[in-house]
């Protein structure tokens, strides 16, 4: 009860020590990289040599659910099992990428397992799965209300043997990152089709082909997340071969639904881990700073507000954990309930948890010297990223008035 | 995983039943009943039915622990299998009256299973658990901060064979019943003893020794919680015979340490029902209410409450059952941390959600022809029962920043 | 600036003193008339005597604008020079009535001041400036959205010279109280008017005619605010004259507009005076009494607490003057953006400083040895009070979003 | 009442024409050049054409206050009366250095008209005046909680004829600037004095004085508020000539005491206008942004959130206002614990408000294509700048308590 295999403990205890070794001791040396580079979207010398060390660690590719065990050396995990795992590596922004298990890779890689072709998987899902390359999820789009994916205008239209797509999208996480070659791109190939649910199709779209101009790197909060960062992107009468639909014409928002659900879990996974490690450091803090001649710790109002970050991280892991304990069970469609009110919850409270925790620590608290100021930035993002949450809450609320209202 | 026992399920299915085809259905006969009352503080005969019914149909003394199975037919349950009965029984307020399962006997049940000799157990817990007199749990002192045992200052004298007690307590909670038998009382028989946690000493005291007054029934927001409600009493050379200790003489402390962490436990459980039953409310009343030529349901606003009520209703609900589970696994003593957690957490999160939902029925919310307004005072109550949640949150703020100051 | 006129100020500091030298010290003896008489809702001794002392000491009728001078001695208050006089009078519950400035009777002494003809005013205006009667408006209704005063729809016919009531009302504040007499009654005299704010006509209904029947007293989280109180009131073939009508067919809407937006005020003037007084209280609290070998005003969250109550005070009350001088300035129709900003924001305010002020003096915060329980209601049922805050929201935002949309 | 001078609303008339003129319709443009600049802490040109502007329509040092009315074109004006105005600017982040009013340039000023020299006027006052010069105010220190201006560490020590300066400075605002030539530094000068308030003393020290290293630009939330920064500033041996001191040896905490307040309310009322900013952008957003099938603005969500808005922005202003006054009537000192409400209250409050606001934006509103991520990170650091509110809070908790205690 409440109890993970031990498969999944023995390969958090793993996990522990290389974060331990080989992770926080280069956050500093990381944001050096990072603040020299040149390009600030291309690949870090140092993430690859991370990346290494976390394969020879057997410590890859540890998002591949269980049934899709083929793919990964470790045999799958469930989304309970991996609940953990992704929060001891939601403790540092950048780690996930260490061990291939950065958005929006996992959940592109998981498309590729669920509706790619043979060929598809080669010349793609392969070289992902190894960290060769990255890929980019284009579905938001500047002008629609994008969490309801029948919203989506980009056009694709059939024309010969090729699709040719014409539309804007933003927010496209990764585009910008060199190290990036392919992109799932959603638009709306059939506009007329009675069923809004069929208008939409998902066509691959390598990142180099003709037509397609990086307007710009969008920032949040002023960060730009470099180096996978956000772009906005044009697609200007480009073209692909038939053979790069996934999954079939018309099937686009299908996918999407099977897509978005787990990421939003995985962000939640990570943003506990950014919340708890907030809490620690606002422990240390309070233990060893010295204000009006007693140590923070004894001030009321830090116990207080330590107590109480204590126990809503405590409710909002468990939340994570009973929703991914759900989807365990009964599947991503039956858990939409649990998964909308994890995803309007989590990022929202670890947002509050963490504004406590830089408070603590004074001005130093909202520098670059702490990690907790861009983990604030990606909690708050969270409350934007796949659909507002207000949205979310809408659908959410409309369903549990309905499920008491005949009772 | 997250999943009760058969035992526990079917308990719960039963516990449905009972609830549909007896209690809902009795609300306004009860509310009548006491309304009419001569004596607020006088047996309701609908109790007395009802309890009846409970006993046939396998509901009674479902709070007996496990390893108490001895005292129950039923067997005993885990903390975590009582959770979900105790939830349901939360959803009208006296409800647990029926299935002797109300505060504070069923503490004071425990006590008595726990340290009382075979003498006291006869003469006292056999007819408390039958559910023939009641008894209080005489603590809390309006001089002192009684959160902490350790300042309690009710003076017990031992003179020849008897002991002498003076003294004022208030918030005795059941004091007033009539059906009142015994107290449990706490007060400090060895001021000078070095340790503190020696000082305090617990005594069954009758509740018709002379000596003791009932000054007047206490309210809080304005209910006075009769039948059961709070007293001040005031013990002026109450004098009982040396066997009445429990325990022992300097154990008061030890046995108020065993007594409070479940009672604050079965609180937040009942609760978590409260707030349940109120969510469940605003459900139908969101189907069903107009206003402005759109049903509540549709308002934006409305759903968003709904959806932000469901989630903090299964955060909350999850914490109590981890709690449950961890006092399961490893006892009362090293769960203190997420009781004191639970405790400080829920409660507030309850008057919150219940407040939202009283604020959807309009003025109506706030009368007795719902059950919410009394559940709103229940968990704003809460939060100073036991001991206010700063005290509890500043003991968990230490200790977690401790844990955390040198890792 | 921000400063009241001379007699502003020297009424103020005679009520103070008033208040210092007959309310304060009679608090408990109030409570205790109240709790011993057998009629709830019959006038007490006390408040009798009060009033006396009240004209005597020219505190009387403090409400009356200058407009309506010649209605009082003091020759009336601009609305910003009431505001200080409420607010003191907002710090014991009942205070208001010895004043002959509680709620509902000012404003239904407006309404008469305002739109009665000469006789009406002769014969129960007179009374009621006098405090020899009171009276209640009766407009909310429980199945509709009274908050929408063209919701309403107590049937009001002609028949021949007389007009003819059928319809349930309810919170009608004062109507159980023995000394009302009158009751303005609001009703749809025109069901089929095309334009929905001439569909209302408001009557003047004596409380012994015929028809009338007092269902219920109604409470709210447990109080039932007697002798005033609020009830339910079942209206079944109650007939008055014709000259009973107020204002004349059709102008119900234009009489409830002018007389709900001033009420508004005067709740949360008095508000003001609840809540500082909780802090005082708190503050007196925090300075005497000891917890774990420090005075509560030592614990930085108890700083942290007062100091945050102290500033939301004080923005509240600036909310109040503001408003209370635009309509000075500008009248209550240009200034309804300004009184539903304050209607939706006091109250809840005041709610969650009481809430802390109470929770700083341990359980005995919640009785009545304290005021703040019982003030704690008060704010509480204003969120609802007039309409529930969320519909003036909808209307200020909806104006709000007007006023920036196209700039 | 609660209007003010024609002077202040004649300039604030003149100052929203060259808002609309000058400011809003170069916003691109100067975030274009400060992207495009080699190096971010130049001057930017656009910068410099706005200025010339500023100073011939009449809108130059619009903070300086009426008792130094000689350093100024127009007068001079009250702190009420210069609310509105800084109010104005702080609609854009970068404006108020248009007008010579940004911070830290205005405190400075003001402590070089109270307290410097005539010979340290000429030289740093006047060309400040002119906007030639920019300074920085250097009290803020890593190692010592710096809201206590008794804390700082950084030695000051006569030598010969000059004081020699050791120490480390952070978050030290404009120190980045190419354009700042000045630092007023605070130190510890005898630190054996038996008051704490006579240890410190301040000194000017030009920027390019030897022994002086901007180690590092400081980032709150990812921003380094380029051109004028907050920097990390090491003094090693750092020699002044002893004529270099402001107002005298030891007199240290008496000009911090002076400086800091009205800088507090600076930035408050500056918040205030960009919280407004950000209602009025919300609401044009609502207006115009159509998602499932309605305008936002047609969802009650929406409305209450911009109801709220409204509302607590017009508190905040009230209490910036409030508290004005006070400093115009009764002087800074008297005023303290209005200014700490209000520096308590509102930088939370507004950064609430911006939360919101950014939300209605979708994923849009993180970014740079609005303002309101930048002044969100303003909002949030106003919360640290000038010490945390919690240090504010603690003395204005006690006061308060000190002030009903003894009632």
């Amino acid at each position: 009860m409440f109890q993970h295999s031990e498969k999944s403990q023995l390969l958090l205890a793993k996990l522990k020590t290389f974060m331990d070794e080989h992770i926080y001791p280069n956050e500093t040396a990381y944001a050096e990289q990072l603040h020299r580079a040149e390009n600030r979207f291309a690949p870090l010398p140092l993430m690859d040599e991370l990346k290494e060390k976390a394969k020879a660690a057997g410590l890859w590719n540890l998002f591949v659910p269980e049934d899709h065990a083929q793919y990964c050396e470790h045999g799958g995990l469930s989304f309970f099992d991996y609940a953990p795992l992704a929060e001891e590596m939601g403790r540092v922004i950048w780690a996930p990428e260490v061990f291939n298990c950065n958005a929006p890779d996992t959940g592109n890689m998981e498309v590729f397992m669920n509706y790619a072709t043979q060929a598809q998987q080669d010349k793609w899902l392969k070289p992902l799965l190894a960290g060769e390359i990255r890929s980019s999820y284009a579905m938001t789009e500047p002008q629609v209300a994008s969490s309801d994916a029948t919203n989506i205008q980009l056009e694709i239209k059939k024309d010969g043997d090729e699709w040719v797509l014409n539309g804007r999208k933003w927010f496209i996480t990764g585009a910008m990152y060199e190290r990036t070659k392919i992109f799932i791109v959603m638009g709306k190939s059939d506009p007329q089709n009675p069923s809004r649910h069929l208008q939409q199709t998902q066509v691959l779209v390598p990142k180099d082909t003709p037509g397609i101009t990086l307007i710009r790197p969008l920032t949040t909060l002023g960060y730009d997340d470099a180096p996978i960062g956000h772009a906005e992107i044009v697609f200007d009468n480009v073209r692909v071969p038939l053979e790069n639909v996934l999954l079939g014409e018309g099937r686009g928002f299908e996918i999407a639904q099977g897509r978005l659900g787990p990421g939003r879990m995985h962000h939640c996974m990570r943003l506990i881990g950014s919340a708890q490690r907030s809490l620690e450091l606002a422990c240390k803090r309070a233990a060893s700073r010295t204000t009006f001649g007693r140590t923070l710790s004894k001030h009321q109002s830090v116990r207080e507000e330590i107590s109480k970050s204590f126990s809503e991280i405590e409710m909002a892991r468990l939340l994570v954990l009973r929703t991914s304990h759900k989807i365990d069970e009964e599947g991503v469609a039956a858990s939409v309930d649990m998964i909308a009110a994890t995803k309007t919850t989590v990022p929202l409270l670890v947002q509050t948890v963490i504004d406590r925790c830089m408070q603590m620590h004074g001005a130093g608290g909202l520098t670059e010297d702490y990690f907790m100021a861009e983990a604030f930035n990606y909690a708050r993002w969270c409350r934007q990223a796949d659909g507002p949450d207000q949205v979310h809450q809408m659908a959410l609320g409309k369903k549990i008035i309905d499920r008491y209202a005949d009772q």
